[in-house]
């Protein structure tokens, strides 16, 4: 194989998460049997890259900014939930059930990987709470060890405009069996517990 | 989510050979992050389909046809090699031992699929065979049922041009252990054994 741009295109592929150079070689053969759906990619990655912003206030991505979501009057404008990626607020949208605004952190701190708070959408979240009103937020990083430290951060820096913090209930997830529960989840599940 | 692009996206990511709906969606949060690889994803694509052509002679990709494997006045014209991808293909040249020319199917026959001898680049073999004085064709199908039965097709189909006909060698894979390998195999490997 000598053909340069299908290297190129093998080389951009591997790099994306799921892929590796193996899966990579076969999306390309994939692409080839099938140009239209080559295409077909081609333009869509122009016209989301040409169309995808990210809001000012919140740090989702929408054709707009603000976000539909901080434009939807229907919302409750006085809470916020912190999360660390869109993808996270997607999975929370999908349940349906809360109906607040977003902050997306775009990622978490790690001293490992260097990344410390100025590489975060962080900076304003404290003037969103002072000038919006804001009377409860959220913290839903994930239960990692980085998501938790990020959460603290995120916490510590907010104390002192003496609004409401919360974070997301530990406890059993939902259809689980308690034999696969790790202790750490259990225990919390057992403080927390509630009225039957 | 009500992007509609971002949405189309994430739909043809996740056809991909490797990709579910999840990794799709991860991979195009990792382009929304990236926009520079996105746009080069974008070029890419759009250039391996302008660039890329299917070889007349042999079923090869290439940016000519025929591709720079039959043109290359080096390589032995004499012998050619059935194989059923453009992969597979790589992967023999990869091995930098066969010398000769290719014949790509570009599939198997299936019953199941559908997928019968008219869906195949198999026409033009045996004219192949009796304008360019081949003297081997080599069957390199893969060694699973459906390559087998596609193997045994050519071989009947090109049997009254009386080439010699031969087929990749069953055996132990190199690093192997005798304890890993399936009966089948090692049965091959004892008939088919050498002199040391």
């Amino acid at each position: 194989m000598q053909i340069n741009s299908l290297e190129e295109l093998i080389k951009i592929l591997s790099k994306l998460p799921g892929l590796g150079p193996r899966s990579a070689k076969r999306a390309a053969l994939y692409f080839i049997k099938s140009p239209e759906i080559m295409i077909g990619l081609s333009n869509t990655l122009k016209k989301v890259s040409d169309e995808i912003k990210t809001c000012d206030h919140c740090g989702n991505i929408d054709i707009t900014s603000p976000c539909n979501i901080c434009s939807d009057n229907t919302r409750d404008k006085n809470i916020i939930c912190v999360v660390e990626h869109i993808g996270d607020l997607w999975a929370i949208e999908k349940g349906k059930v809360y109906k607040g605004l977003y902050h997306v952190l775009g990622g978490t701190l790690s001293a490992l990987d260097n990344r410390s708070p100025k590489d975060l959408n962080i900076s304003n979240l404290s003037n969103r709470i002072k000038n919006n009103n804001i009377t409860e937020v959220i913290i839903a990083t994930n239960a990692t060890l980085e998501g938790e430290t990020t959460g603290h951060y995120v916490a510590k820096l907010i104390e002192p405009l003496k609004t409401k913090i919360t974070r997301l209930a530990h406890g059993i997830p939902v259809g689980a069996e308690l034999d696969y529960v790790d202790e750490g989840t259990l225990s919390f599940a057992l403080q927390l517990r509630q009225n039957f």
